[in-house]
């Protein structure tokens, strides 16, 4: 753990603590519940977005059909104000296995905050082709990088995928998790509510 | 340079480009023209902070007087329009040898973006007793490590203490510096206004 001189940074995950899931989202509104399958129905992340990008395509879905279903489904009741409030206090970065085509809605409900995710491909029609993940473990390689530039971090998620960056982060904070997640990780506490949250971070900060 | 598949990641400095020089500032606002020096005048930043820190304890100047004057000298004209829509089109770091709690009335006025800087020290009388680097030559180590993180970063600057994080980005631009750093570093280009920043940075993002 890095000494008290040091400043403090929070990471953050987007869906789940900010926003609701964005998938489960545009299956329910684009009235295609194929598009509700997740990493828990198919475990191979790449097979599972061919799937997905296959169906977007043969019911000719457009990412400007996508990110208006995006941008209807809104932040979480209180986000903004819990993101403004954190803000205020440290340097923030939104980690995030989404994609800024998808994300750039949410994000200016939420004030614009600095997300690191990854990038669509989209064709000249506006059909999402395929996409790229920018890098492995992307929002632990994040904290370990802000880490290096000596920060101490605080990070917050939701679930399983953002156990890596909790625990490479200097302080980690499940926020809604699910039982399995807090089951197996009882190390990191856990909260249901931004003020929760919030106390967390006000006693780490004091 | 990075494949063009990776998203853009913009990195700038603070002060001359957002805001004015605290410093300069703060030494007009106290009616105090010591605080003038600089690095030009003095290059030991240790020898400098340290002889500014001397000067406020000698005056009973507190943290919080100098952020109200901070807060008082208030951002560039144009500064958060071009910031707001800089943040529309891509995550944006501002990269700063200040102190957080120097630039926290500033960060106010420009909607809250992310700065990676440094931390004072003050006592519990509200006095500024010293201050800590977080890492060497920060702004560099900051654009190398989000290289490392598969960015493409764009990074604009005005002074000689941004030109390695210029000369470490994928793309380096500097805005409204002096005719030196003009001369010695010809293979930046130059800006004076935010919409010549923006037609650059518009032509890297197409």
């Amino acid at each position: 753990m890095k000494p008290d001189i040091f400043p403090f940074l929070i990471t953050l995950d987007l869906e789940g603590v900010f926003t609701p899931e964005i998938w489960i989202n545009v299956a329910e509104r684009t009235g295609l519940p194929e598009l509700r399958l997740t990493t828990r129905d198919e475990p191979d992340y790449d097979k599972l977005m061919r799937y997905r990008i296959g169906i977007l395509a043969a019911h000719g879905i457009t990412l400007a059909d996508i990110q208006e279903v995006i941008a209807g489904m809104g932040v979480l009741p209180g986000a903004r104000e819990f993101l403004d409030w954190l803000r205020s206090l440290a340097p923030v970065v939104i980690l995030s296995d989404t994609f800024y085509e998808f994300a750039a809605p949410l994000m200016a409900q939420l004030g614009r905050p600095t997300l690191f995710c990854n990038m669509l491909e989209v064709d000249e029609r506006g059909m999402i082709t395929g996409y790229r993940l920018r890098i492995r473990d992307g929002k632990r390689e994040a904290v370990q990088a802000l880490k290096a530039l000596n920060f101490r971090i605080i990070a917050a998620g939701d679930s399983y995928n953002d156990t890596t960056m909790l625990a490479a982060a200097d302080h980690g904070i499940l926020f809604r998790p699910p039982q399995n997640v807090i089951d197996e990780f009882p190390q990191f506490p856990v909260t249901h509510e931004y003020d929760e949250l919030k106390a967390i971070i006000n006693g780490l900060l004091k």
